[in-house]
């Protein structure tokens, strides 16, 4: 393989910021310095660009199913689109069925996966029954799988909801080796009460969505995993938060010293709740969940995120096309169109989180460019055992690699994406910023607009410990 | 009926304290002043005594079944063991059995408990199976019934416990009707994992009661209540809080303005966790949920009795002999002989309550002698829809009144008592204040330590609007 | 001295409500009851009235000096509206000048006050020149003199302000002797800068008084008033408490179960900031200190009275004509016609207190009836040590009491009022409520709108502990 | 200047953390890599060894005027021992005289501290008489003399102390031009009561310095502080903080989102106040403020440093002989002798700074190796503008380099010390890990035990803004 070298361009970590060039060899950071040189090196001028470490998305959902639907990226289209937003890493997941083993649920996923990632990829473990054979694996699942993490939902009952006894003794086995645990947090038998008054009432329309799941129920079960962490002694992760009264819950926890973590999303901290005010089924664009919140949330996250009490940002990429016809109803949110409840939840996300929080974040003045190389890389790769491979712009580190224009604009829009999804939450945003070339261990894979990398070229990533980043 | 005169005695509502006399008409108070007389009235010299309004003891449970176990207090012997401790209504507790209607249930208690009760009285509604039936009578049972408080446990799984949606179910109905839920507040599930963890490995001694419920999940519970129920917005009284943690929950609730009470019980205020360290199965007498907690404890709570974030103390009097022989298997702790989890939960307290709050409580200077009658009698009134009938030294109350002697001392033992369990939580414990007379709407029923009441002279209450006193 | 009768009413005191008779005989209620009969007595017909203790002002400023402008109410005239408005017993204040001795200062208040008042007082002690002598006499003012208040001032530096040190040496000696320290609660330093750097601007208009009163230095001096409590270990008392901010701190050290206190009034309650953008001098009516918040701060403090976290209405009446002619210059707001630093500070309210807090508070549900008389009459007497002779109905209280019609609806206007002062903050506004009947010590002094009082017939009242009331 | 090549050594950066070499040349990183070679370069082998950035220590008091007595230390000895203890900058005091401008300090102090200095260095501006003229100069201090931090007392009246009033003019100046504020944030008055009454009572020995600064009037002036720059829109950055009660209003700002930062000091981390109850005089070496607290304080200080609620640790090394012989009476603790408020304040701590903290943090897991390196170096960079020249190992900063060997341990003593002071805080104490070789700007000045520095070669460092690091 040969040399790579990136000169001239400002080179900005969790920590630094500085101006140099990068030797890259055999995929990972040989030199930076001054006026590097090397005879037979590939030659990229980034002068006026900025340096990031390749992002890393630990909140996607490619090719995952739900109920009768399925997400409408594979893993191709959806890590095609992440490189062009400057992902070089997802954590995606691996969804246990009822019944089978961790070690099956994990291999039947990287077979599905393996062949058509285009970037560095792992797995949080999605676990749905948790019996006795299942916790018996996990020490293994982590310390030779490398997979440290395991994410729960408190909502969706009947579907993937496991209850608070089957959180604890998770929490409690992968707590004593190196894992941690994600949690969904919104208290879903609540809410299907919600959703089934809803119903009874004949508020079918997306806006119920929004209605049936009050930001109280996102705070009442973020308190309760974390308190329940507490006992078990376990790092804990709060995936989407989007309530401000969660991130209370989160915050009250680290002023008493406790390991506890939370992402958002950029549609939490850019978009509200007055989108499904839009009329017909449009509205159905932005059912995730949770859902979009109040514009008066958006100061307590900007809040969350300056001063690390919200440790990353991620996309929850879970992409459903909003028309029938462009890839077939299992894939569309027209699944939905008579029920808000049968609506998949989700949207697109992976290729726009960097463009939007520099843009949102950077440039508005709200957050350092710094914090932004750690909401999206670094305090990810940490986080979830990933550094230092991943995450640094450090000597032995892979060489991924962002290329990034501070200054030119582009507009948002599904025309342009990658993903296979039909819509843009941000369609016709003007942001300023834009990624120019992407770097996956030292290969080129992402020039402007063209790709240049192949399907199968991902790696899978055997992850370290999980939430052990104090 | 005869017209009773109190003389000189000093009489302490939970505002006033002032010397007069009280005179009784028809079971109510009927004047109160300076030097009253009355032709052929009953008199009793009251000089020196301090003259409470009766107390109400909202936590009790006479004749309740406990799985295989019963109390061992029938509604005779319950209520005769109360008056003598200076209490005139408790709000005991009807039971609902999986498939019966609220009516039925409500009916089948009071027709056990009326021909027996030497005290007034009214019953909770425990609710285990919440279904549309169940939920269309609340109204009903509320207004008409005369029953406004409704307890769910939160603990228990596969015996009590229900689920957050049919709290909220319940809360939803009955706060749109005056109704409050009382809420046994601790993480049943988590609870059951540490049980199950303690019998394999051969923990079964009663100290393991205290190891498998830890004050977090008290905590938990309670935050949960209190979330659940400001989504509902209805009251919320959390019963037998024993945890600092807890309390900070209900704090954090009343700092914002949301109606959430709580009760403690004398245990938790004199006891601790020592009582676990006894050999053999004597510390089984102290297995109630929650468990004693650690002396550092009991300074929180006094602090919340002081400042009003904890507003009664009842005493969950459950009672079950410590000895096989006193009363048969059935009725006694011998239970769980040989597993900590089959002990039947509960202990004895509905006769010392007032005369250990007197002496723990105001002589030792935590509470005013005010605050005491508020915490015993008053602010249990208000809050379960018994003022001012009850609760009250007033014109036109009924004359529920206890003369108390505060400077004789007495020495608390099972001897003397008058319930029929066969132990209790305080032997040997000096205590200074007596109750010396005790007066059900105006017939004296104690005097020292002859009984004077009759059985079934007790009246069932019908109450107005619980959890409305702020 | 005949005796009196009230038939009929609804006596409401801070935890009673029931219809009752009323017999007064010397002064003191002697018999309360149903069917009450006396002959000879004069009786008056409460029927469809309520009966409340009179109210308790703790905060009025009656002929206070304030630089060179003073109070345009004489302890004659500020007594008979508070009279009219249903209060019975006022706390104003003594008003130390350098040099003189704590002795002197009381001596000197009481001989210009006692030929005047119409009802009875009592005066804290305002505290400026904090020295041993004057420390030294403070036990005996307390114990001997009955005047266990103190009132220091954090604003106002080179008039009124103290310096910390000054604050901690009269509580520490204060508190070791059953006083208590009532603090204006301002960071007067920093706010002399703003006023400053106002002047400077050339901004002298009223509403420059809201801008350079920030709420957070009325937070700031809040919370150093209580910590600096803390260390003395003393009960501290916060007077017109206005900013939310400053309320948590309240909040604060009450839920750590320290003895702190604060009193707010109804213009906080009632009144906003909006007042502040009348044109020309007409914003000078509502320049008191410290100054109207934004109606927003209402929620806040409404709960705090519900809660108990503000313990006390008062109204900080300190009355200043809004016209030069009315009583000529030095009585009028007119001295700050050309710079708003000039304006004397203060409102007048001592009248409208109990109506405004009646049809306000009770009748728009924020607050109990209970709650009313505790925050107007019981609660003041049981701080100020006043109780059990005020503050209460109740046999052997002094028989002050107000009949109030809780139906009849009348317009507040300064052409009705009794003050001397010319204008009133609510004029124009419509509430239902009214005082009917006012009894001092028995004698009825305020019927309808006329007056049947004497002046000089108030009483000076040797008051116990103050803060003791937890 | 010949180039530098630092070989095989463990980089440890505030986020990174990699084995390569480091190329310098002029004095500044000019290449970081694997197998990096130079000819003629001097090469150091830094294999088994950690690359730190050089520490920064902000707080230090060297030739420093305390009323009668002056620091022990001068502006050589002092950076001497700094740098063996691995610092290689410096932000020492610049002493307002009353009377005397800023520029005129500033240009003092360089003109006394230039000639002798050993490592670079800055100063904080301490301001004791803040008038018109010098807040008229405070900008261009700022912005052209290159200091951005400006120290102000709360404590010591009469001597150091300033007014709220001083410091909220000096905030809102600086606030606006990039400035900050930093505050010795104890409650001076109260102590001052405290310190007159211990005298008052014969209580003369050192211990009294204990008793007369409590915790509570540390957490009063911290939270005063802050409210006043919350008002003046300016960070805030509280030195030497020792109390949790003063560290809870830093948290509480900061989860509110305001600029407020703090230092603390490895004493208060390492040491008790169980020193004060050494014999004689002895305790007299713990004579610094605020006081040594209880060990029961340690771990809130921790949990602060993990959570980044303390933001750096400085050492305020303030040194003074115990032995008045050592140097004589003016440099000694012994002006103290019968008096405890004439003991200097002060201790020495310039030298160990980094090995107490890596043994007693890194080593025993309280913090991970990026933390102390952020703690001790980055943070201080970027919160005092010296980034990225300071605080970093990247290309283009200073070589400003320590070489750390994790695993030697060694006994810290005055005997083998560099400072002048007579004693150690930590006399005896064993630790592990040794500062082997310091470069400042790429040149070697401590190798082992051996001094290669020059005195003088030490610069000043113009600074950017202060406290904008969020």
């Amino acid at each position: 393989m040969p040399l790579t070298l990136i000169k001239g361009g400002r080179i900005v970590t969790a920590v630094d910021d500085y101006t140099a060039d990068i030797l890259i060899r055999d995929g990972q950071i040989e030199t930076i310095g001054r006026d590097l040189a090397a005879e037979s090196a590939d030659v990229h001028d980034a002068t006026g660009l900025l340096v990031f470490p390749g992002g890393i998305d630990v909140h996607t959902h490619m090719e995952g199913p739900q109920g009768p639907a399925m997400n409408c990226d594979t893993y191709e289209s959806g890590t095609i689109a992440a490189a062009f937003g400057g992902t070089t890493t997802i954590v995606d997941f691996a969804y246990q069925s009822k019944g089978d083993s961790a070690k099956k649920t994990l291999d039947d996923r990287v077979a599905l996966a393996d062949p058509q990632v285009c970037i560095d990829y792992s797995f949080h473990l999605i676990l749905v029954d948790v019996n006795r054979a299942v916790l018996a694996e996990l020490p293994d699942v982590i310390n030779h799988e490398g997979v440290s993490s395991f994410k729960m939902y408190m909502a969706y009952p009947d579907i993937l909801m496991v209850d608070d006894a089957a959180i604890f003794r998770t929490m409690r086995t992968v707590g004593h080796h190196g894992g941690m645990v994600n949690l969904h947090a919104e208290n879903g038998q609540v809410i299907q009460v919600l959703i089934e008054e809803a119903l009874e009432q004949g508020n079918t329309a997306p806006k119920a969505h929004l209605l049936t799941r009050p930001r109280l129920m996102e705070a009442e079960a973020t308190h309760r995993a974390i308190r329940i962490a507490e006992l078990a002694e376990v790092p804990v992760y709060i995936v989407h938060l989007s309530a401000p009264e969660a991130l209370e819950s989160v915050v009250e926890a680290r002023d008493r010293g406790l390991p506890a973590f939370a992402e958002t999303c950029p549609h939490y901290l850019f978009l509200d709740d007055s989108q499904y005010d839009h009329p017909g089924f449009e509205s159905a664009k932005y059912v995730m969940t949770p859902p979009l919140r109040s514009h008066h949330c958006h100061q307590a996250l900007w809040r969350g995120l300056r001063f690390d009490d919200l440790q990353i940002v991620a996309t929850d990429h879970c992409p459903f096309c909003i028309n029938e016809r462009t890839m077939g109803l299992k894939y569309s949110k027209q699944l939905g169109q008579d029920n808000f409840n049968q609506i998949p939840n989700g949207a697109p996300g992976v290729e726009t989180r960097l463009v939007l929080l520099y843009d949102g974040g950077v440039r508005s003045g709200k957050i350092s460019l710094n914090r932004f190389v750690q909401l999206t890389s670094t305090a990810p790769a940490k986080m979830f055992g990933l550094f230092p491979r991943k995450g640094a712009i450090a000597i032995g580190s892979d060489a991924d690699l962002v290329l990034f224009d501070p200054n030119k604009t582009q507009i948002l829009s599904a025309q342009t994406h990658h993903s296979n999804v039909d819509y843009s939450l941000f369609e016709g945003r003007e942001v300023t910023g834009s990624v120019e070339k992407v770097f996956l261990r030292g290969e080129l894979i992402v020039e402007g607009t063209q790709w240049l990398g192949r399907s199968g070229m991902g790696q899978f990533q055997k992850r370290g410990a999980s939430g052990r980043i104090l």
